[in-house]
């Protein structure tokens, strides 16, 4: 029984780890459009280190991707502070909202953390956070956005 | 010498009172200019009831106003949980975040919260917070960007 279970998990795992390819996840972005963003992003912004972010984003790494659209992508926050914590990312490495040069990106990315929390039924309402550099405990130097619901949260934010 | 103190004091606060006025102060947002934009609101999202911040706004109460252009404003809240603590606030009143139906504000708004923030030397870093209803804390329905900073900001927030 024990191992049968264990066989069942390794294989299921195996099948999940062929499947959980970039080409199987990455239909809406392609490495295409992924150079031609990185391009932009350089021209714009430097070249950043490249970040965890970055992984998710070519789905090399999994995660619990629940939107995305050409600019941009929303996960679930691998150490959520809330019953439903999702993050809004740029495709491009953006490294964080000082740094940003136009505003375009910026209200898409307010436009979908409103979206994807209705989609995600926050309808009691929710908190939306965006850390910058070391003050506002940024950890990971690609521009996102915080998405807080489910519960009541408290002032002062931290 | 205390009388006559006083006396300044009196009369430099008259003097204050007399050129805190929405005509002295509210060059960059004539009259007209609030009623189209109160209509432009009311025809996509109502006639919400009007907050405290609409009197911010028409300069009838007096507030720090920091920044302020024809979509926007900035000024520092009146309690704040940072050394710098700001809000930037639509001139059109918007319930609130979820309720927005365009995204162009909300990209103005925060490049001013980024611009202001930089305005303001918050080089070390900030947090910049949205709250939406109930769950959020949202306390004046008015849409309204939180910027904190001067501070190591904590995590969770809130």
């Amino acid at each position: 029984g024990r191992s049968c279970g264990r066989l069942r998990t390794l294989l299921l795992s195996g099948l999940l780890r062929t499947l959980w390819t970039p080409e199987f996840f990455g239909q809406l972005c392609t490495k295409h459009d992924e150079v031609k963003l990185a391009e932009e992003a350089s021209k714009k912004y430097g070249s950043p280190a490249p970040t965890i972010f970055s992984k998710v984003i070519d789905k090399s790494i999994p995660a619990d991707i629940i939107y995305e659209d050409e600019k941009c992508l929303a996960f679930r926050d691998v150490n959520p502070q809330a019953p439903v914590h999702f993050l809004v990312i740029t495709r491009i490495p953006i490294p964080r909202i000082s740094a940003v040069k136009a505003d375009d990106l910026l209200g898409h990315l307010l436009v979908v953390a409103k979206n994807v929390a209705k989609q995600e039924s926050l309808t009691e309402g929710y908190r939306v956070v965006i850390n910058d550099g070391k003050h506002g405990a940024q950890s990971v130097y690609h521009l996102h956005i915080h998405v807080l619901g489910g519960r009541q949260m408290t002032w002062p934010p931290g």
